[in-house]
């Protein structure tokens, strides 16, 4: 899969006779028909996703994508664009809240440089997918090429792709980068018309003064290179980020490659929502981890109809949110396969049926 | 602590002083200031309630008591009556949900018979703490007398305070009891004064006749007895049920003994309402794991001003929402044992404090 319109190709519905078996399989299991509720819809769309009659997402992998953002310069955040850097050696250290959440989540992180405004020499752990030093001020005109964005998209694409071939059952999607909730602000109010001041927030921790002079820089960023949205590339190339552009291909070969992408949160969010107007195919692949503090990202579960997993006021990226949800995807697997039927258990089915 | 006056003596406040030393430490790790949100305000509550500077849920304890109810003759479920014993085996064999939940979530679960109306002999693994062969019909008088309810209580105390002797560090509250919801519905609506229509739900998956058949024997029970919630332990024994009580005792016993209860769904709930209104200094110390279906559990959750950790429109009982939600409890103490600082990692911090 070496160009996005093969990867789109490969981008099939999901496996509508094996959900209805599992459907059969779940109503069979020692509980009242339904009373997992959203337990139950999980295992079901594991299933149609991964077409595994007994799914196991034995290896999970966080794909965390890191790049900086010439808007930060602009001081639209609380943390100097320094910490972008920092926050990759934090990650390779195993300090970070990401590490802390993986290894609780039995899963893998992948750390890679899509873009950081810093040179990282051969850092152990840390794989190089560098599209360039941080994007261009999204203020003054594009945040990047075409080309740009497409090599982004595909470098993460290929990067999932290996991770499949190496055995990854579940992708899941993570971010750093100071200045990227103006990027995804951008991005959402971009794709789907929303007011500026309606899907942008604090980030990492802005005061008001410095939340109205984000809109502003947001909404000039959306005029200035006239970002309409129609085309979702190019959208990405005027007003999103290098690590959002990775992440939108990680999606798409999530869905290419029948694997459930599990998305974080705001950054996230507005990767799986440019993923999926490029390709809408891609959508009944994903499920939202949480809910972010960050008021776009309603707009965006709004948007693509994706009700979080958890409610927990994050706001940290990373992959935070769906590393914190993976022991639910893994339950809901553990439920399916192993739960008692009501036959092997000789329960009493109900008395009105 | 042989009494319930010497086990609620024993409830303290949460430890304040280590609280805003936990709040220190959360704000000093590699992360914005509260970003992680409510996963920061379980570790903060874990300190509090365990005394522990560096808590860990080594040893988590769900248990799951089962008894039967005199109501259910009246046809108030969709099972009949001899599912409680039914499934209560297949507990024992390990093929129910709670079952597979807890071996996810690395949990034990303690299976205790409190008032099944059945014998099980010495059937391996299942502890005996009989009050009764079933509750009476509280459609037409007392479910137990104010005897019973207390000696559940106290066995329920009991058999929790043991399990913390043997190192558990966590107690997760579930049931079984074919027409529990019945017994529920009339403990909340007694002791809020709520309408029997409000907080009645279909249970196991009753129809819109079988639920008018059910809110008017609740009505009657409550109504019957006197069931005025004025006295919490009456009313218990007015309009509750065996397993309940039991389940009063663990919440109790987990305040008096500095262990943090995770609440599961509606029986569990009402259990940590009657164990409230008893205590109502032991309320600190709960956290409800997750929202149920049935109506009664969001007076229930508003009531106590407990905000549920999922919402998954789960409706089954066991304990199985409290094991779905433990790990986040893990990870949060992870977060906050394990997480790298600020100065340990080199990572600046915010320009704007």
């Amino acid at each position: 899969m070496n160009s996005l319109a093969e990867i789109i190709s490969h981008i099939e519905p999901l496996d509508q006779s094996l959900m209805d078996q599992a459907q059969q399989r779940l109503d069979s299991l020692t509980k009242p028909v339904g009373s997992l509720g959203r337990l139950e819809e999980l295992a079901k769309w594991i299933v149609g996703v991964t077409r595994q009659e007994r799914p196991l997402l034995s290896r999970k992998v966080i794909f965390t994508f890191a790049a900086d953002h010439g808007i930060a310069y602009e001081g639209v955040s609380a943390y100097p664009p320094a910490v972008t850097a920092q926050m990759v050696y934090n990650f390779l250290r195993g300090g970070a809240a990401i590490n802390v959440l993986a290894r609780q989540a039995k899963a893998e992180v992948i750390v890679a440089d899509f873009g950081v405004a810093a040179d990282f020499g051969d850092a152990p752990g840390l794989v190089s997918c560098k599209v360039g030093y941080g994007t261009a001020n999204m203020a003054k005109g594009p945040a990047m090429t075409a080309e740009q964005a497409l090599q982004g998209i595909l470098t993460g694409a290929k990067l999932a792709i290996a991770e499949k071939e190496k055995g990854a059952k579940l992708f899941a999607t993570g971010d750093m980068g100071i200045g990227n909730t103006s990027a995804a602000s951008a991005l959402v109010a971009a794709l789907t018309g929303a007011r500026e001041e309606d899907v942008t927030g604090f980030g990492t921790g802005i005061d008001d003064e410095g939340w109205q002079k984000k809109v502003r820089l947001i909404r000039q960023s959306i005029v200035i290179n006239g970002a309409d949205g129609k085309d979702p590339l190019a959208t990405l190339a005027k007003v999103g980020g290098f690590e959002i552009a990775g992440l939108v291909g990680v999606i798409l070969a999530g869905a290419a490659t029948r694997t459930p992408v599990l998305i974080d949160g705001f950054i996230s969010g507005a990767a799986a929502l440019v993923a999926c107007r490029i390709a809408p195919q891609a959508r009944p692949y994903l499920t939202l981890a949480h809910l972010s503090v960050e008021s776009g990202h309603q707009r965006i579960a709004r948007e693509l109809e994706l009700i979080p997993l958890l409610d927990f006021r994050m706001r940290l990226g990373e992959g935070t949110g769906a590393a914190l949800a993976m022991p639910i995807l893994d339950a809901a697997c553990a439920i399916f396969n192993d739960m008692a039927t009501f036959s092997e258990a000789g329960v009493s089915k109900k008395i009105i049926q």
